[in-house]
């Protein structure tokens, strides 16, 4: 198995053909992505906004972990792309019958599908699943285990550079339950290779992975010194159905430390902008007054989360159909 | 809040841009309404049942109470006029993770949605949101707890326009739970609007409220009273899952006086038109005779059904459009 | 009520206008539906895998018996044809209210749905439907109680025509629950009709039904005589659901008996080829080593699955739409 899953989702020049992670992915490519999201929120912004792009595309959303939001921003991102879209809730439906996974991925490809929108709860499942299984298909990583939930991550950086021109140079503080978080680990990634001044983590020792200053952030364990200086403040969701008993003593505590009130924002700089992935727990991460209030681009972010959707997607078809269109070329060379 | 529900369903000058009840509506717009609906029934008896009003919109269903039934009728006159359409059962799902129901509606609203249809179980609900959470979203209202169904009363009025001519002139009654029944409070303000000659309610003395009669209808105890020399007789449905116990005795009791059956339709017109919203339960509150007879027009109430339904979606986006646009030549003036 | 099914699916002239059952259909229509699924298959290797033949119609697919996959295959097929989908999980929602069944279906006929894709427990509901409740929507069976599953058979048929030229001349073996398989009577008549050499059914005797040679085929009661000079072997799937206890010993004692492994395979011909509905037991009716071997083409099934589905559709529609016009011409001249 090819241990570097950026090479896995790349073709051999370098184009995407997978989404799976932010992790070893350039920064002209990151880019890439960002300027074509951009080009997808004008489309949006029209009166018909849908391109045919993915026409006569089958994108099949296998959510083996249900969340109705991150399911619906897919389905619509799909739809304004004018792909068909196939929606599969394996996790409640009885699907597959005492089928195996990998006989359900095979069964789906054969149906002519073009891309899956894969989210589980094992880290690594959208890798397993786009290098051993179903390698034709386009993969779209909506989140593994704790490993990586990369549209999210990129919808947060076109967030910053939008609202604060360049991720480069910019300060940014990712607050809550890092231990736990997919978000996290893509956000880190994302923002070193997108050139961030410094990338800090602030939380709980105990939801504070050991090792996390080694993927390039700065820990903190109070808010008072970690949001100094800071352009971007990054709430996470407190994620209570993944937490183990006895990490956190109570949600009331946690909001006394590490909820995002008013006046611990006014420790960042005067301008910074709030962010959070959603959906917010009020009075547990983040209070009212923040999450309405003028620093906060939660909303916008969701707006920005269907665009780069669309842009993943259309170009890890393309990388697809480049590829396809090669080994035709070869063979028929041949 | 603005409490006059007729005046957040409109643009500055008259069209709808919301459709949330038929109170206080004028008789120039309901008509358009039918006119428009009209239209809409050739479209579907065309081989290609489709036109591309909506296309490139982005329709969400919001049901907070269930019903596959009408959900289905306002996903086929969406795909009817070329929308994309969002289905979220929120009353099944886990959507929102402890989200409030404005965080919600905010984030559908930041996806580039366009439209709402939105059922729920408490009367207002569907104002509220025009009002307070996201005017600039086309709300139409699919039912809201006692207060309003309008698209039903609509679809009610093009029934008997169609059947009898004009609403115009008709002795038209209401047989049932008139208590409970949104459908009835939204027919009675269409039909009166329309200038029906006399509208009655007839039902026990526990389903009529007691200032029904300040609607503009006549109260009647007995079929054999209300149903004298009508043109039309609307059966509702006897909504067991809404009535508290005590208030009717038994269904074969409630079927004995105002069932409707051959020899109590022989009260009315020879002529007059059989009606009742669906689904029907046969015995309770018609029997199959009356139901399936020369004078039912039952199936067609459904057929008309969805021209209705593509008829006010499309005039509310209409509406929406033609307010985003003359804000937008307002900013570039200013 | 008709008792020729094959009678009520064709229009005056032999057409197809729904499709309920291979049984009774010539081989000029059989052969039809292959030619027809073939191009299909061309269609969906296009990168727009989209014809407008079904654009502006509604499919419902009405599931009385739950079955993700096969809805799945239909919904694509419909989705490629271009047509408007209704998915209705009747199964499993409160869809009809006390509604009776026929109200249900007289419902979906008046918001003019143009065809009904059924699954039903029951053996017969599909002609039942076609015949006495809604002769004028296409009705395509996708598996009635223990009758039929036409869709798979002819998707059968098509495999093996693509993978041994033609099921002329050919000997094929069904092995297993012969007793409650749909698939496997479709399958029977239509090879019977498209010319095979021989068919032969290969199962314990509780498993065979007793008339089942009656139907045109040889019962085999020992894989070791059943498979010798097979060119087609198709495995049935344990129904585990549907079957009583006792009449099995166990699943282990079935799969030494009747489990197709790489040992019995070499029985039949060298190049027999291996069929399978999906989804597979491995290691109840088939060892992997057979199901993922060079014989198999169980892959191959699933991708015609869809092409033969969107040629019935199509077909089925074109002879509702042949008949609606012959009618309305008659009328005119009238």
């Amino acid at each position: 198995m090819n241990t570097d899953p950026s090479q896995v989702q790349l073709t051999a020049d370098g184009r995407l053909k997978h989404f799976l992670t932010t992790e070893g992915l350039s920064r002209e490519l990151l880019t890439e992505i960002l300027d074509t999201a951009d080009s997808f929120i004008s489309t949006q912004e029209r009166a018909v906004k849908k391109v045919p792009l993915l026409r006569g595309k089958t994108v099949v959303n296998l959510f083996f972990e249900n969340s109705t939001r991150t399911r619906s921003t897919f389905e619509l991102a799909a739809k304004r792309l004018s792909a068909d879209i196939l929606n599969l809730d394996i996790a409640r439906s009885a699907t597959t019958k005492g089928e195996t996974l990998m006989d359900t991925l095979w069964n789906l490809e054969a149906m002519y599908s073009d891309m899956f929108v894969v989210r589980h709860a094992d880290s690594g499942a959208a890798h397993f699943i786009a290098e051993q299984v179903t390698p034709n298909v386009a993969i779209i990583n909506a989140g593994d285990g704790r490993h990586a939930h990369p549209t999210q991550a990129m919808l947060d950086m076109l967030t910053i550079r939008r609202h604060k021109e360049s991720v480069e140079g910019k300060v940014v503080a990712i607050v809550g339950d890092i231990l736990h978080s997919r978000v996290a680990r893509s956000q880190i990634y994302a923002l070193n290779t997108l050139g961030a001044a410094e990338v800090r983590v602030i939380g709980p020792g105990t939801l504070l992975p050991r090792d996390i200053e080694a993927l390039g952030c700065k820990a903190f364990y109070r808010m008072e010194d970690g949001l100094k200086d800071c352009d971007v403040v990054i709430m996470l969701r407190l994620q209570k159905e993944r937490m183990q008993n006895a990490l956190l003593p109570s949600e009331g505590e946690f909001f006394k430390l590490y909820g995002l009130t008013e006046q611990k924002l006014a420790i960042a700089k005067p301008d910074a902008i709030v962010m959070h992935p959603g959906p917010i727990n009020r009075g547990v991460e983040i209070e009212s007054a923040v999450a309405d209030g003028m620093q906060s681009v939660i909303l916008n972010q969701v707006s920005y989360g269907i665009a780069v959707r669309m842009a993943v997607m259309a170009m890890a078809m393309s990388g697809q159909q480049q590829e396809r269109n090669e080994q035709t070329d070869g063979q028929e060379e041949a």
